[in-house]
């Protein structure tokens, strides 16, 4: 709730981008427009950008990641901005520094852009707060929290594929809901886009109690599956397992994985999405995550492009009218 | 003693930075004239100046510093140098090969300056005696011996509150002094520059038995503080709290904290600075770190202008030349 | 044999590198051709060209190496690449992900041209097997079997200083030739360009079961030394010296090091190799490889240009021609 209000200026602009809670559709789509113009811009051979030029991006990543951090340390580049991979396992805050000493430190060496990703939940928020002027900071996964860029790349990949629209749309959610930033921030960004329809599945241990009343929880996947135009299957955290009710990979991959005959429940244009890593075998099948109704590389794909446009939007915007 | 004289070529020209001990003071406040020139270009919002382009800086960390080392980073990249990081923990160092051997190889790289920093005292110094002709070698901390660039900043932060004329100034420096790289430059600094008076405090078994002459050293904190222009405090390594009579942090914060009002025995405009990373509650309050008279971000901000200052000094003479 | 078909296209050309066994001389010659042009072309105080523009280099390494990755970053960065170093150590193949589900999702964000090192023979074939269209691989080294942009500086060196018809010339490599995979692409590399004689040397545990007919194997270091022009010595792995018959690392040097007696049964203009890092005093005595004979520097030297070559010939061409 906080983050959503603090995200904005006084003005009501986006300042930093902590969650999807609340965000106005208009925004949203403002964004994945930016996207696409971006697509188009970078198509070609010569993918670089003016839009960040003189500006630098830190990865502030508390948690290991390499592949979302190569993604936001692409898509800063290619808008032309300096990039910092602050790695915080060989940092001061080893040595006991605050967190917030570790962004003043950075900001005072003129850093503009703080990707951040922390294993606490409300880590980005706090330290959006305490962040000077000018400085923007992008929500790069918090916990079980939120993990905004992720949700943006779903509904643009979604959106690319079934229009602007989504009040048509049945969506399903599959997998360890209840510990997922992914799903949380997906789920936020699919109401605030007024989705027609939104499911989630998974073992009874892994659904949360706190859902928003219009979304339809249960542990029956095929049920789930009916008629959706859109599967989104988790990453199965191994660690979990022990909690839910299911023996082994293989007893998940019987009751919860997305096989090609689970695939036939839903419509034949359905498209699946996965955030990756996959653990083939477990939550999906290879040949549904190599099938023709994958878009699960896609979504790689326009991950860069919609970090390009929010890092545009909330730091280039200077460069963009100059 | 040989470093302060390996880091002039046969005409007199600073060639590599290893020490500010004896060094000329007209060439201490040219270089802090070179980062006030650097801080006035790079003001706007592109920061980006051609000085090392074509350039390749090397941080050659045996010791992990992420703060240290993303200055040099950001220093040497606003200068258009490319930047390497070579990550010793990682490296053939592992495998046997000799420090010289690594130096031999990156220079065969066609790699111009190395930002050396290593748990062993001389070791930058004795690269410094063995590299080829062209490459500049840059102390970024050897041991307890020296850390120039550290001092470099701090009196390039003193001199831009209190002016050129260090012999009006009294400066306290509080902590572990005897462990410290940090303290020892800054001292070499303070009395090349005439400071007026200098004084350093900390438990009996941090105070080094080898000090200048000049240099007044105690115990008493109070007495210390007392109508001092500049504090700086030092970080406390705690692995030192046991060497030392004080049994905890609570008490070390007792005897040798800065708090409010031990601040008010130094002068009303007296500046209050610290090499970071801070130990909130230890050697500094939280509310004197944050407070009107600290200006502990500053030195970061400092931080950067004159490390480009130094490498634009030991390599990109060509460059400004042409 | 598979992998030296793999890596040419329909056409014939060369689409990644992969191993130079079998590779038609006229294609190594014309690859250090290009070397030797970009060594023109670099030669300069500003070395950027701008041959890879707008294109991403990622630096796959399985296995740590900063001194190869080192080489292959800032040959990339001499071109104007980007250049992601994917540390797989912390990234999601540690969370399971298969290694082809790393390269394709790299392959998403728009990556180019994948060095790829690995522990297993075979990893970079496996990966340029799968490998997208317009994407190329470079094998950095894979378990014991290739590493064929070290084979190209080695004849690339050989070449500068023993002139075009490698048919007059002796070639000694010496060490642990088994699990050697800088030995196996060398042999190949000097079969291709149609060495006069080669010579394999060390302890018979250490000698290969399937060498090519035409290669001399023996232990006797003296007999093989005897006229050679070229001497290639190879780092020993400490771990493998309890295969061997060899107590120690003194007898090791005694028995199978080049040191200066031994050097004067080459011929007298013979160049002395090694692909680093060195054991000095276990394979190499000291003043061997710092002496007038030595061109190990030189080799590293020679290694950027050549994988500036190999990467401007695999993803470049289409920049060249405009």
């Amino acid at each position: 709730m906080r983050a959503a209000k603090i995200q904005f200026d006084g003005s009501g602009s986006l300042r930093h981008l902590l969650t999807l809670e609340r965000m106005p559709p208009g925004l949203i789509h403002e964004i994945l427009d930016t996207a696409e113009a971006l697509a188009a811009a970078t198509g070609g051979k010569v993918k670089k950008l003016p839009l960040l030029r003189g500006r630098t991006v830190v990865n502030l990543f508390f948690e290991p990641s390499t592949r979302t951090r190569t993604s936001f340390e692409l898509a800063a580049s290619r808008l032309s901005a300096e990039v910092v991979n602050f790695d915080v396992a060989q940092s001061s805050t080893t040595k006991g520094e605050t967190v917030l000493d570790t962004l003043r430190t950075l900001e005072a060496m003129h850093c503009d852009l703080f990707v951040v990703r922390h294993r606490e939940n409300g880590t980005p928020e706090y330290l959006a707060q305490h962040a000077g002027p000018g400085v923007a900071i992008v929500n790069a996964g918090d916990g079980n929290h939120a993990h905004p860029t992720q949700a943006l790349l779903d509904v643009y990949t979604i959106r690319r594929h079934k229009g602007f629209d989504f009040s048509q749309l049945k969506v399903a959610i599959v997998g360890d809901i209840a510990h997922s930033r992914v799903a949380r921030s997906a789920i936020h960004a699919l109401i605030a886009l007024g989705v027609g329809e939104l499911r989630v599945c998974g073992p009874a241990a892994l659904l949360p109690d706190d859902l928003d009343p219009s979304v339809a929880a249960t542990s029956d996947l095929d049920a789930v599956l009916d008629g959706v135009d859109v599967v989104m299957m988790l990453r199965l955290q191994k660690e979990r397992m022990r909690e839910t009710e299911v023996p082994d990979e293989a007893d998940y991959h019987a009751r919860y994985g997305l096989d090609r005959r689970r695939l036939t429940l839903a419509r034949p244009d359905a498209i699946v999405m996965h955030p990756g890593p996959m653990n083939r075998g477990v939550e999906i099948a290879s040949d549904v995550a190599d099938g023709p109704q994958s878009v699960i590389l896609e979504q790689v794909s326009n991950g860069l492009v919609v970090r390009m446009a929010v890092m545009a939007r909330l730091v280039g915007a200077g460069n963009l009218a100059s």
